[in-house]
């Protein structure tokens, strides 16, 4: 095995977006490339009228985004497009309104390309989107945020919205080798979003680089600051042993490699552990989403438990044994690891761990977000930094760096992610 | 003045309504009510049909509620009625789909008898429910959940479910002189109810007496047990110093009053103080409110500001000035408080104090919610106990008495409600 960063096999792809939107082009682009690739791809539900894209880009020209093209993962209400929640329950609906991140969008002038394909309710159940590397084809491009993972590793967008509750923005860019990033609970707003576990649920958003993740969310949100790189020496608190899954060979050997090539960087590494709190949010993590996704979705089991899949009708089933204590219990847990976990950040600037146990799975999963699951809790900021790595198959796979902020430091974050990003 | 209990001068609401629902007659008789009253009352924005109520009345005969009526407050997502969200801009509006809290009644065998009135988007503008004392025509029912309170206190509801963003439940339930329960958060479950503030917003309900709270709510939920009474002499925190309004002196001597009474039931009274962290959070309340509504209401302030009242337009418009760092700040000011007012709890079982500055204003207000909002930002479980009193102009009005209870102890509260509902 040998491994690569990403950014050595691509141009800037954040100075090609833009300088082709200032020219107003990058949205009919986007919309030309979705349109030629989407039906192998299926990383779309529906997309926008060239018509629509071109009234809209002209509205959108002198707004922070210029006209910017974006996917909206389809559990995310659109007034102007279907919104199916990935479930043929909710075949052809179309919400009286847009989500609350879709008016924030449109205010900063971000154009909507289509909305993106979600798994199932967001749930495990795989979906038709397929990982759009040539060499992965049968393997997943994780979920649950599929399409919008897919659509900016293709090519396709500079940009994608998706949501995770418990790993569906960090594992699929890791499997689709794009940059994620999961923000701290509050920083994004949740009202129109479908709700599978509403302590969980979280918007997060896919660019090729982080350049344009600090650009769009620069333009949305006065607390991130546009294409800024923190000044100083990276103290990486690197976290190698985990009260979940164990990684992959690939994954432990990308997560070794980006620590040697840190420190050439003249970066420090040292090595961090979970407190026992942490294992315990963990595990609570699962007990706090399954009590409330079986009120969140009552209403689909009891009308539409029929066109569920067997995967989500069973948790669906299995959820409802849940009680009340044992939420209560599992939320004071996830509070204490909250504030114990974060004391890491006493001896290190950041956290690092595989986005993912490994490589991208085959299609009949959407893969594990052990690794995510109990950020996700914690509530505490994440990127996801792809790397490829050659298996000994012969197969060249992608692995993303997961980098773990303290809670609220969301720009700070951002601005390492970007200073690390370029190593290796 | 002389201050008398509400339940002097009422038989037992609960026994009534539940020997009535026994024989299957309980949800006609609310709907007939409600049909000869709402011309003048205002409380509905439609009902059921007869039929419906006949048909669904059967279906919940074998259930935990056994067909009891009640009413939903119109910003609460039902598919079988129209949801207008108290605003033209949503006049006719049918969701798809019902909200968690409606299909969880529906489980527990709830009949609904229709949508009651909520004041536009839950804010502050008056909506056209009348207080339904004879008395206090041209005072105000309280807001946001104005029908929900009216319907219950005119007996065409024995149970009503309202939201509290400020002191939506708790001040409409003392200005009708109603039981009013707003519990700790996530007790009961927020999807599919608009969203004014995702960080405040909590379901809460109405009913006559806290027997028939107790026996709803027992029926929902594990929680809670049905018709139980705090067995031991209780410890009243007597709270006497606010750091918002001062009351009025019909509130001051209510609360005064009821302290005299429950010592003389063999209770003990303690004095308590908020600490300097409550003032703060107080404050906190209203940034973290406008933070959120700024963005919960993107959608509606971008395409129908004009036909938003003036009160909830220039709100929304000034509210986008908060900024995150404001925001940040308030949520950890909250977050503080509600562990530092919680030692209170070490020195008393329950909180005391009005639960509005006095008795219903004119109708040209919904009244204050300065006596609310610090326990809906703390997410504590709060009671409101009707009383009555009558003023030095001769009129007779309704003051309630408001408990707080320790986060989570909901069911707690509810037993010492129940206790302390009796005295005076």
């Amino acid at each position: 095995m040998s491994v690569e960063s990403h950014m050595k096999h691509n141009k800037n792809p954040t100075n090609q977006w833009l300088s082709m939107n200032q020219t107003g082009q990058a949205a009919l682009h986007s919309l030309a490339l979705a349109q030629s690739k989407n039906s192998d791809l299926k990383a779309f539900t529906c997309l926008a009228s060239t018509q629509e894209v071109i009234e809209k880009s002209k509205l959108a020209e002198s707004l922070p985004l210029q006209g910017l093209p974006v996917g909206i993962k389809d559990i995310i209400d659109t007034a102007d497009f279907p919104t199916e929640y990935g479930s043929v329950i909710h075949a052809g609906f179309r919400p009286k309104s847009d989500a609350a991140i879709v008016s924030l969008l449109k205010r900063a002038g971000a154009v909507i390309i289509g909305k993106t394909v979600s798994t199932e309710f967001a749930f495990l159940e795989p979906a038709a989107t397929l990982n759009p590397h040539r060499q992965l084809v049968g393997y997943t491009p994780g979920g649950s945020s599929a399409g919008s993972a897919a659509a900016v590793a293709a090519g396709i967008l500079p940009f994608a919205v998706g949501t995770q509750t418990g790993g569906s923005v960090i594992r699929p860019a890791s499997y689709c080798g794009v940059v994620g990033f999961k923000p701290s609970f509050g920083v994004l707003p949740m009202p129109g979003i479908h709700i599978f576990s509403w302590s969980l649920d979280t918007l997060g958003f896919f660019t090729p680089d982080v350049a344009m993740m600090q650009h769009c969310l620069s333009a949305l949100h006065s607390h991130f600051a546009t294409q800024t790189r923190a000044p100083s020496v990276l103290k990486l608190g690197m976290l190698r042993q985990y009260p979940w899954d164990e990684p992959q060979a690939e994954a432990t050997l990308t997560v070794d490699q980006f620590g040697t090539d840190a420190q050439a960087a003249g970066h420090q590494c040292v090595d961090v552990r979970l407190p026992g709190s942490a294992t315990v949010a963990y595990q609570a993590h699962g007990i706090v989403q399954d009590y409330e996704v079986a009120q969140a979705m009552a209403w689909v089991f009891d009308h539409h438990a029929d066109k569920l899949s067997p995967l989500l009708r069973n948790h669906l089933t299995a959820a409802q044994t849940v009680t009340y204590d044992q939420y209560l219990l599992a939320q004071r847990q996830i509070q204490e690891a909250r504030v114990d976990v974060a004391k890491i950040f006493d001896r290190a600037d950041l956290i690092v761990l595989p986005s993912a146990p490994g490589a991208p799975p085959l299609n009949n999963s959407t893969g594990s977000s052990s690794f995510n699951r109990l950020w996700t809790a914690l509530g505490y900021p994440c990127v996801s930094l792809p790397h490829w790595v050659n298996t000994s198959e012969g197969l060249r796979v992608p692995i993303g760096i997961q980098l773990v902020g303290r809670p609220g430091s969301d720009n700070e974050l951002l601005k390492k992610a970007l200073e690390l990003e370029s190593i290796g």
